[in-house]
């Protein structure tokens, strides 16, 4: 019991940590933000900060696995709640846009700052991304049969269209706006064609 | 005409090299990428670099004004070209992914390095990209208004989604892919039902 609340908390200070770095990344890029200024934002010394996560580099390449992460479990809750390929990719776009809004910093340093994390990171990373696209195209594919969507060797275009909108939401989306995240989806899906209250 | 001639020279000199630059940054990331790296790609010393464009600052920065002015220039010919908003939006999405995908290099390195720019540099570029966002936005406003598109306070959505999936191009586009720079912006518009073969 002390041990699983020993690891609850040291699990819980690195999650605020890597919130922080990704802060400090968005605000000042990852070549000049520090492990000092983190170190303060979560008020811990920077030790600490090497303690429960590690170098500007980890840091970093946390961030990049929590946007990865954040990826593939938005695609496995939207694949499982559609029963057909239309609910699931309205359901792609919801859970998406959800997963950047909630983690849009982080998301912003994953789509600028991968160049300074080590090759075979950057691979596997990059492969991971490639899967999630691969897994919306599987939808969009089903789609084009159903004849919802046009069909052709559009496929990667019409996905990385869909991913794209969503994915940019990370660089416009402020707190402050007047819509919140489902209303945004809700935009998103009635440009494509696939809100609810259309071809119902 | 000597004189033109120099002139011209010059000009083609600088745009080689911020073209070069754009590419070595696009590969290396700002911060690790090298004025004698962008010298050898056009074949010139790094003093060449300094006397046509000038520091590495200074090249990001051209780089950026150089995407700034595709926007604009896009945006300009997409206005003129349509008679009806909806040919405006159409011409948008046209003149927009033809850009994108002819400066695809420069436009990744904007979207990434900007943070490296000083302060009032960065805020004259925001501004002009607010500027592009504003106007796509008007011609989505007369389209909320023929209500071809859902209406109310989405506009800033919608038109970011747009902008959105054809900024994302720079991503993706490959040159050795089955798809030319007409032939995307198709399937763009055919997603958001604005394809001349759609609702002709």
């Amino acid at each position: 019991m002390a041990r699983n609340s020993h690891e609850l908390g040291h699990r819980v200070k690195r999650e605020e940590i890597i919130a922080a770095a990704a802060e400090v990344f968005y605000e000042r890029g990852f070549d000049a933000g520090t492990t000092k200024e983190i170190a303060t934002r979560v008020g811990l010394s920077q030790p600490a900060i090497y303690h429960y996560v590690g170098s500007k580099e980890t840091l970093l390449r946390e961030i990049a696995l929590q946007v990865d992460h954040e990826m593939t479990a938005a695609l496995g809750r939207a694949l499982d709640r559609g029963s057909t390929p239309r609910e699931q990719l309205r359901a792609v776009v919801e859970e998406f846009t959800a997963a950047v809004i909630d983690n849009r910093r982080a998301f912003a340093v994953y789509y600028k700052e991968l160049h300074a994390l080590p090759p075979d990171v950057r691979r596997r990373i990059a492969d991971h991304e490639r899967d999630f696209v691969a897994g919306v195209a599987t939808v969009v594919v089903k789609l084009q049969r159903d004849d919802d969507l046009p069909e052709d060797k559009s496929t990667i275009a019409l996905t990385e269209a869909i991913v794209g909108m969503v994915s940019w939401v990370h660089r416009w989306y402020r707190a402050s706006g007047p819509l919140d995240a489902a209303a945004i989806s809700d935009v998103l899906l009635s440009l494509i064609g696939l809100s609810q209250r259309q071809r119902a």
